[in-house]
């Protein structure tokens, strides 16, 4: 694992190491515990994703000793359609769970994979998922050590549900969150925001008009560690998914019990997505992202952290977007350009289809 | 957690604390990242799962340290219907991780867990469930410490799909598998087998006829650790679920590269499960189980590791079934009372619906 590999060779990894003449799709048997499911681990799954600390995908992996504390998370994929500009559920799914274990303050080592696959899935749409995963991986310097395959009927599943977990080990002793965060402390964004939901979007053709917009679907765990070797001290981060950068910041403030204000023009929102959420009539501060985070440093360390995010992210717009108050509000305040102010809340939950 | 409340009482634990007339089913907006999916992590999960590790579900939950080497495994759930006599998707999906960590000589510890919701489940369905894995969880002394939550459009999942990850502590340094198996080795079973798989077509009425019988769903974790501490020397185990014992035995045969020998006499079967499988066309040995395993020991710790299997299970009928030869065929071969011989195989995997 070097994490130099070109992402975009993805799809160079060769041709499907299954005979598709045979099973050109997903059988329930498959996922029967016998020969099928045996063979569709060895030479699909385990070929691709090298599970090089288990003997047998399916059984538990045993993992090299971890010194250290600890964070282990879970997320399941249900993403529509299935390969989208900028990524695919597989490459979602390894981005996703690795950023989870990042804004946590622990470097993303071990994930396991569970697949829940739609009879009748070509196996060669699963192959590419899965090869995707295993490039995503890569970049992402983690290793897939253990997974699962169930099959469902035709009709369920939308194709694929992959669910990864994940395991890491915190950088400090010091893990970051929302009780760290002190007054006058700054709040950093790592890239222009809104760019996942709205391609999604475009690529089920719900917008109305064409798009060419690329996900922002990135494992977030590189730039994290950078900060912690330059020795930031980092007192909070989430990643911005579901619900955006408002809901986020929205959840961080109110854990701070502080108020949290930030300026509306110092947010970077790619032309693009701000006229599509202008048509659509979407707020860009509620559509989901896959590889942006917020951090929130001292206000003396804010010059450092930033100029950390613009060295691995120079095309992203990463920006110093607020600052926290003294104010025990808990609230996240938006400041427009002229001067007018508004507080954030959660949405009901309804302003979006489903897009991660 | 204590491991000894009444898995019985697992209904008992009071009415949904989600007021149920204002959302009497999952929605989509339960999974978009806003209000209402906070208040159904908050008051459905966190208060049934009690996530005591983690400041957030669906955040990365912070583990205490652990000393010794660690096992990583991961399972999802698709079981139809989602209850069954003897359990759950919930219990089923505790037991599952739980014994999957066991058989890797592993002793678990915390488990996550990812839930793909169907638009218009009923509310309340999901909470029994969650009530269940939080009644298996502390009868198997594991934690839930994180989890996750995405709804998907009515018409898939079939009601709810649920993943769970799981990591433990190895109970010695020398982990069990089939290259430890050893001429002369005994080869035991922990119960009676068949009773899942038989137990959900009964329940999906696929029987053609009623049969009162229970899965055998259970935490294994219990009499593994014992076997430990009384310090029998386990060369390798399995647990029983989707082929059966012989997909079990054969895959350990083969990774052992010794003939193994069990005798048909020997492996108890109640009678209703193989009175069914008459009627069916079934084999008892290729059907699933859900709280059974095979070890394998020296043949001199034989009727020790005999005598802890019947204090934990005293109802189960564990029975030594085998023994390793020193023929290097890899093989499984089954005797029946009349001195015939047969070699099982891996079914094709055509044999049964899912059931797991």
């Amino acid at each position: 694992m070097t994490g130099t590999r070109d992402s975009g060779s993805k799809w160079s990894g060769g041709n499907c190491p299954l005979p598709l003449t045979d099973y050109p799709h997903i059988q329930i048997a498959h996922g029967g515990g016998g020969r099928l499911m045996r063979d569709l681990i060895r030479d699909l799954f385990r070929s691709a994703l090298g599970t090089t600390h288990n003997t047998e995908m399916g059984d538990s992996a045993l993992l090299p000793v971890l010194d250290g504390e600890l964070a282990m998370t879970t997320d399941s994929y249900v993403v529509r359609p299935l390969f989208f500009p900028g990524g695919d559920i597989g490459s979602l799914a390894v981005h996703g769970t690795v950023n989870d274990l990042a804004v946590s303050g622990a470097r993303p080592l071990f994930l396991s994979a569970g697949f829940i696959l739609e009879e009748g899935l070509p196996m060669e749409t699963l192959w590419h998922v899965v090869q995707s995963m295993a490039a995503a991986a890569r970049d992402a310097d983690v290793s897939i050590v253990t997974g699962d395959t169930k099959v469902v009927e035709n009709g369920k599943a939308d194709g694929l549900y992959i669910n990864t977990a994940g395991i890491g080990r915190l950088h400090c002793d010091e893990p970051p969150g929302p009780g760290r965060i002190r007054e006058h402390d700054a709040i950093l964004l790592s890239g222009d925001i809104g760019r996942h939901g709205i391609a999604i979007m475009a690529a089920r053709g719900e917008l109305g008009f064409d798009l060419e917009l690329q996900s922002d679907s990135a494992a977030i765990n590189h730039v994290i560690a950078s900060l912690y070797e330059k020795r930031i001290p980092v007192h909070c981060m989430r990643d911005l998914t579901r619900g955006g950068l408002a809901t986020a910041l929205v959840e961080v403030a109110e854990g701070s019990g502080l108020e949290m204000n930030i300026l509306e023009t110092d947010i970077p929102v790619l032309g693009e997505v701000s006229t599509a959420c202008e048509i659509l009539g979407l707020d860009p501060l509620y559509v989901a992202n896959e590889g942006r985070f917020v951090v929130v440093v001292p206000e003396d360390s804010a010059d450092a952290a930033l100029s950390i995010l613009r060295q691995h992210g120079p095309d992203l717009q990463p920006a110093r977007i607020g600052t926290v108050t003294g104010n025990t509000t808990g609230r996240l305040v938006l400041r427009s350009l002229l001067g007018t102010e508004r507080v954030l809340y959660l949405h009901s939950g309804e302003q979006l289809p489903r897009i991660c």
